[in-house]
C-alpha cells in the first residue's frame, strides 16, 4: 500500500508513524466485519437514524453478530432510540473503550455515550470529525462481526465523505420519505455514492403513509410511492415501504423497541420483511 | 479592529491583503440589515427551512424589506419550497452576484441557484464551506434590508458556526418538533447559542398535533407542547406553535404559499401571529 501518499509530512517522523500505525490498525479492526453498511439520507428527519437503530437489532435477533456506530456527531440518536444509558469505558489492558452491548450480540459506539453532558453542543469543525470517525474504529475492541451498521448525518459532508474514504467496501442503504422535497436531496445521495465509488444496497421509503387512529383511514401526509418511483428510475431496489406509526414514534421517543413483537403492527410486518430482505442479499 | 489576530498568516501578504478586503466588505454589507435572524433546530426534517422561507415571505407581505440566505450547502431547499427558478447572474458592473427576486421587496441567495444540475451532491470539507458563506455576503449585491433570515442546516456544525462568527448581532429563531428525539437535540442547539453569544429570539414548535382530514379529530404524532415546556424551562419565547398539516406539506413540495391567503385554515392563523410577533420584536 502507497501509505506514504497517504500521509502528508505534518511534522516529526513521529506523527507519521503514529498515523500509519492507526491506519494500519484501521484495515486491521475492518477485516473482522463481513457485512458494511452506511445507513444514509440526502435530508433530515427522515427516519434514518431509527431505521439504522432497527435494523441493527432485527439482524441480532436473527442471531447474527452486529456492531452499531453512530457518526453523527452532533446529533446522536442512537442511545435514545434504544434507551442505552451508561457511558463507554476503557479496558484497563488494551486502553481502548469497550462498545456498549445493547444485546449479548449487538455492540454500539456512539458519541452521545462518550460526553457526560446530554445536551451538550458538540461544536466540530471537519477536520475534527475525520480523526473521532477513525478512532471510532481504530480504539474500539469491536468484536467480528457479520454486520457493522454505521449511521451517518443527512446530506453529502464530512462523516459519509469519512466513511468511504476510511471504509471502502461499505455499502450504502439511503433512506428517503416519499415527498418530493426528500426525493430531490436522495438523489444527491445517489450521485454522492456514484462520486465517491460507493456500492448500494438499496433504498428504503419511510413515513410513506400514516393510518388515523380515530377513523382507521390513510392520510398521505409525505405522498406515497415517490421513494418507489425514485429507486426505479434510478435502477435501485427498493428494499421496503415503512408507515407512519404515531405507536413507533412514541415508542422510539421511550427507546423502546417492544413494537418489534407486535406481529400485528404493518410497521412491524414490513420491517420484519426489509430485515430478512437484507440478510438474504448480504454474506453470512 | 485587531485584524492581525484574526486572519493567520498563510501566504504572501496579497493575500492577507485580500482577506482583510473580504472582511471589510463583509462588515459593511451586514450595516445594511437592520435585523438578523439565523433559524436552526438540532434534529433535521422539523421544518426549519419551511419556516425560514414562509417567515421571509410574512415580513415581505408585511412591505419590509427582506433577505433570504440559504446556507444549507448540502441540501439546500428554500428555492423548491418557493418555487423560484433560474439562476443568480453575475452583475457587468461590479461582478458581484444579483440575488434573485422572490418578490419585489424580497431577495433570495441559494446554492441550489449557483449549480447547474440540481440533483449533484456537494460534497464540501468544512473549511470550503466558510468560504462560501463569506461569498454569500461579501460578494452578492443585497439591497440594504429591515431583515436578513439565514437558513442553516440542522446540528451545531460550521455552517452556525461560521455565520456565528461573522454575523456577530444574528439572533437566533430555533425550531423544534415536540418530540423528545427532537427536544434533545434543541437543549444542544440552546447550549450552542450559549456558547457563542448569541442571543435567541425565541423557539417555535412545529408539527405540533394533526387534524384527521377524513374526521377531523386530532392525531398527535410527535407528542404536543413538549416545545412550550422546554421554552419554559430555558426561560425563553415561545413564538409559536404550528399544526402538521398535509396541505402545506403538499404546497411547499410544489413551491406553492397560496396557503398564506387561506384564512381559515389553523397553520395560516397560527404563523401569521408567529410573524407578527416577530416583527414587533425587532427594530424597524
Amino acid at each position: 500500500m502507497p501509505q506514504e501518499e497517504k500521509v502528508q509530512g505534518q511534522g516529526p517522523e513521529s506523527r507519521k508513524a503514529m498515523m500509519d500505525a492507526q491506519d494500519e490498525e484501521i484495515r486491521e479492526k475492518l477485516k473482522g466485519f463481513k457485512n458494511k453498511f452506511l445507513v444514509m439520507s440526502g435530508k433530515g428527519g427522515v427516519g434514518k437514524s431509527t431505521i439504522a437503530a432497527y435494523l441493527a437489532v432485527g439482524l441480532a435477533k436473527r442471531d447474527y453478530q452486529v456492531g452499531l456506530m453512530d457518526v453523527d456527531l452532533h446529533g446522536p440518536s442512537i442511545p435514545r432510540l434504544l434507551g442505552l444509558k451508561g457511558n463507554i469505558q476503557s479496558s484497563a489492558e488494551s486502553r481502548k473503550g469497550i462498545p456498549l452491548k445493547y444485546l449479548p450480540n449487538m455492540e454500539v459506539i456512539s458519541i452521545e455515550s462518550l460526553l457526560g453532558d446530554k445536551d451538550t453542543a458538540t461544536i466540530w469543525r471537519g477536520p475534527l470529525k475525520i480523526g473521532v470517525i477513525k478512532q471510532f474504529i481504530s480504539d474500539i475492541e469491536w468484536s467480528n462481526s457479520d454486520y457493522l451498521i454505521i449511521d451517518c448525518p443527512p446530506g453529502t459532508g464530512d462523516e459519509p465523505l469519512t466513511v468511504a474514504q476510511i471504509i471502502p467496501d461499505t455499502r450504502a442503504i439511503i433512506v428517503t420519505t416519499p415527498q418530493e422535497i426528500s426525493l430531490a436531496d436522495v438523489r444527491k445521495s445517489i450521485n454522492f455514492c456514484h462520486q465517491v465509488n460507493m456500492k448500494i444496497l438499496g433504498l428504503i421509503e419511510n413515513m410513506s403513509g400514516l393510518r388515523c387512529p380515530h377513523c382507521g383511514k390513510t392520510i398521505d401526509l409525505f405522498k406515497t410511492d415517490g421513494g418507489a418511483a425514485t429507486a426505479k428510475k434510478a435502477g435501485l431496489r427498493l428494499l421496503g415501504s415503512l408507515p407512519l406509526e404515531p405507536e413507533i414514534v412514541l415508542e422510539g421517543d421511550n427507546g423502546s423497541i417492544a413494537w418489534m413483537d407486535k406481529r400485528d403492527l404493518p410497521y412491524t410486518v414490513s420491517f420484519s420483511k426489509i430485515v430478512d430482505g437484507v440478510a438474504s442479499l448480504t454474506k453470512k
